[in-house]
């Protein structure tokens, strides 16, 4: 008789269930929960646009109706269905996105003289009101401790836990003094389910800690508290009230408690999964393996790798991050990615393109689609870098900006989309090719999210840029799905990660092969893209530009 | 009791007559023909985008419509007005246009057996089939002849009288063994006024001669028999079939033939003036004086700039050409120009303006001026290239292309058509500063053409980033106008062309001045359009680029 796992995603806007037969692979049920508060889930301020927080207490009511709810609709789908049979849970969650608790575990936000007060919210993963503390955990770590640093590209993040509970004690030191301890989202769900709200106890996951916290084992665990009392003289104490070990996705965070079981119908006992970060058990739930790049498309990308932990990885400069475990056990993960795709194509599509394409956004989409691939390689003889929103991998500056280049009297919409879209591609080509300089196998990409699933133009573009098979996720909800499945490992239905994979996940028929006539052009441009790319975006570059322009203008005679 | 003067101007797509009070400047009336022939005027070649011809039977309707009606305006406008009162007449043409023509100099086109054949007709000066000839040609001054090509700039162009002469003889050897001689049309309008046409003593003006045949006194007149013969063996004979001797505008033609006269109710006798390119006699009517550079804004650019010819002027390198007279007598006229200012804000508008701006185009030029003007100079941090149709000058490079730079995810229409304006503008600043390199006095910009009444926005944005005065000619016709005036001045009614100008030319009482905020931050901007320009126009650059995007954002937030 079959079992089954559920999958929980806490996301930006909503959090959503997902119940997956596992011994067929089949999501049998899901439900979706549209946070209540400020806006879509986005608790902002109008004072500064930097702020973006969470009610703790959508996230309480969102976990019971999601479970709840996609246990029915399970029944209702598969008569062979009960929550008997439930083995497993797993969670994922957006990060860094950490909350002051009490000594219990609770939020502040929850608690009386607090309700009102953002500072006591779940910090979300994209509030960058907390750049001055992580530009000074920048300049602080590369004196004193560079190997920090060196494991996350370079530059500490204004989105990172240190730098958010930095600002906390700076605008907010009542928040900070009452709160006993921070913890992840990713963390926290499964400590609730557990009944474990302990911050001493309470298991940690190695993904947002060595991702977000500048955990790792080679120093000991969390940054020393020479480093943390040279940044603030409140942090070492505060250090001592977090965690000395972090763990892994497929470990058991504890059993489900008596109250959550009764109160959903499961049973008492079973697995829950310790938690991490959405795009890594994304990665996962698209099949992410060595040699196989996961790259979630979405708005920005995420770009995931494992390596395994068995022999040496070099730190690799201008990669987001490399944590021992925070993928699959036994592997480094691999984290890297680029600070606009997605994003990129919606400004282009709601700024720049004439009502003659369409009146909606989508309908836009389509006509630039269709009219795009009908074009070959560098006959637009244009040229673009993907810098709207700076450059996270692997130049880690976000003081830099988008170029265009190339443009005539009769450049058209679709052209520019095209040059846009090859853009994005040669910024995932440099992440690839930097990866694979420093001995990191990539010889598929599984992607997902939405952009992969709804533009095979822009998937047959990434193969033939790329020069690599493009496979897309059949999941439409890999994070869930990946969550599902370490609840499923920690449960022991299966033995590690990599066979659960085999059972669970499954890609699109169609896969996107390089066409070998547009290989050679696109490596032509990408020389050109990678002469501009170095040219603007290091003080190291030196040199002539004078060629650009012939050149593309010599390619585009020839393709045309 | 008053005297008047008729300026001709035969343009692209229409030619128009323009009748002036010779005491009073007033502008009594005008009128227009639109040629029929062809596609608005021009015959094409669906097969060969490059040609474009006129059909000279429109020239002849055209010129007897637009005197004989606009003499009828006259009369109806200004009680005063009698067609015996007229003086002089002036004539402006599109150039280089040449026609081949008989012995007698009637165009082929209008004889028996080249009835229907585009190479007897008029080479109107945009038909670009000549290119291979014009590279010929640069290829062998550059070797024979250096100092033919520095005073045009450097490169030979398509459109100029040689190339398309030699192109003639190459494409259809019938045409040109039948043409006696090749006449300008604007040589050809008062050859036919006065009634002389002969070929070989019909006054030739030296505005086409010198810009379009490398017509020189300094080298005997046109290029020697030499150099043609190794260009072709047939050009040395047909160099005695041309002038020996060209003629600046202020020069009487001839008298107004009987024939015509009697046509138009003229006065028998009356002084026609040697004609010149419309751009030329445009700059004089607007203006155009040592240190008052004109600048005709339409799609293109063209900068005219006089400088005594009593003193020696330096070859200008990037400069399309330096002609003694080809202006104003006694002066060298000097011509640059930017080969797309107004077009690269059609293409934009046309290309990637989204309905929300309005529903037309006009609407949308509209809704951008308002919206761009509101904000300072470098908040948008924007940097653009003018070079979406190459560059004409100071780089002569028409294989360069359009450059935008510095956008993010919030960049937006208004913002980039402010970029393009400026860009424009930087373009502009180059050529003025190339020439004041070479001891060229500009203190002052005359602006006409369509695109300077109807944006105060850019005129403002010019006169700050050129720092200097922007004015606008208070005619909406200066072509004609400088033809009627260069009619009066062969009449005798005035002595010269500065006191002719001092009676008819006007400015509009709004003149723009540099606002002293904006001088200082566009001239940061400028060194930074300056390395961009030079990084991809040049190959002797050779440097680094990394500081751009920095200091554009460092601008643009010290500005918004």
């Amino acid at each position: 008789m079959a079992k089954y796992a559920i999958g929980l995603d806490f996301g930006t806007n909503s959090c959503r269930s997902l119940i997956v037969n596992l011994e067929t692979g089949a999501e049998i049920s899901s439900h979706v929960y549209n946070y209540p508060s400020g806006q879509m889930g986005v608790v902002v301020d109008p004072r500064d646009p930097n702020i973006a927080r969470q009610n703790p207490a959508d996230y309480c009511e969102g976990l019971e109706t999601i479970i709840a709810q996609g246990l029915a609709k399970a029944k209702a789908a598969d008569a062979a269905f009960s929550p008997g049979r439930v083995v497993g849970m797993g969670v994922d969650a957006t990060g860094s996105t950490p909350m002051p608790v009490d000594r219990t575990g609770v939020p502040l936000a929850l608690l009386p003289g607090f309700e009102d007060n953002p500072n006591a919210q779940a910090w979300l993963w994209k509030d960058h009101s907390s750049h001055a503390e992580a530009a000074a955990i920048t300049a602080l770590a590369s004196k004193m401790r560079p190997g920090y640093l060196a494991k996350c590209g370079g530059t500490y993040s204004p989105e990172w836990f240190w730098a958010k509970v930095l600002h906390c004690k700076r605008v907010d030191p009542r928040v900070f003094e009452a709160a006993f301890s921070f913890v992840e989202l990713c963390d926290w769900i499964p400590a609730l389910l557990t009944g474990n709200g302990d911050p001493l106890t309470l298991k940690r996951g190695v993904c947002a800690a060595g991702h977000k916290a500048m955990y790792a084992e080679q120093w000991g665990g969390l940054p020393d508290k020479e480093f943390l009392g040279a940044l603030d003289p409140a942090l070492p104490a505060l250090r001592d009230r977090l965690y000395e070990t972090a763990y892994t996705a497929d470990t058991k965070a504890g059993g489900l408690c008596a109250a959550w079981a009764n109160r959903l119908g499961l049973r008492e006992g079973i697995a829950v999964a310790v938690g991490a970060i959405d795009a890594h058990m994304g990665a996962v739930g698209a099949g992410c393996a060595e040699g196989k790049l996961a790259k979630i498309l979405g708005t920005s990308t995420c770009d995931l790798m494992v390596a395994k932990n068995n022999q040496p990885l070099k730190d690799i400069p201008g990669v987001c991050g490399i944590v021992d475990g925070s993928v699959i056990a036994g592997y480094y993960g691999i984290e890297a990615g680029q600070s606009a795709v997605g994003d990129i194509f919606l400004w282009f599509v709601h700024n720049l393109v004439p009502a003659s394409f369409g009146a909606s956004a989508d309908a836009k989409f389509a006509a630039l689609n269709k009219a795009a691939e009908k074009l070959k390689p560098g006959e637009t003889g244009l040229l673009a870098l993907d810098w709207n929103n700076g450059n996270r991998c692997v130049l880690t500056d976000v003081r830099l900006s988008g170029v265009l280049l190339g443009q005539t009297l009769h450049s058209t919409a679709p052209e520019i989309y095209r040059a846009l879209v090859e853009a994005t591609a040669f910024g995932a080509k440099m992440i690839i090719d930097r990866v694979r300089e420093y001995g990191v196998p990539v010889d598929q990409v599984i992607n997902c999210g939405g952009l992969a699933g709804k533009s095979p133009f822009l998937m047959q573009t990434y193969a033939d840029i790329l020069d690599m098979p493009m496979t897309v996720s059949a999941s439409d909800q890999t994070c869930a799905l990946g969550a599902a499945l370490f609840g499923a490992v920690a449960a022991d239905v299966f033995t590690d990660v990599a066979s659960a994979q085999g059972k669970l996940c499954r890609i699109r028929e169609q896969a996107y092969q390089p066409i070998p006539a547009n290989v050679p052009v696109y490596r032509e441009l990408f020389a050109l893209y990678r002469q501009v790319h170095d040219g603007f975006g290091t003080a190291a570059w030196c040199g002539q530009m004078s060629n650009v322009m012939k050149e593309l203008i010599a390619i585009r005679e020839r393709q045309r």
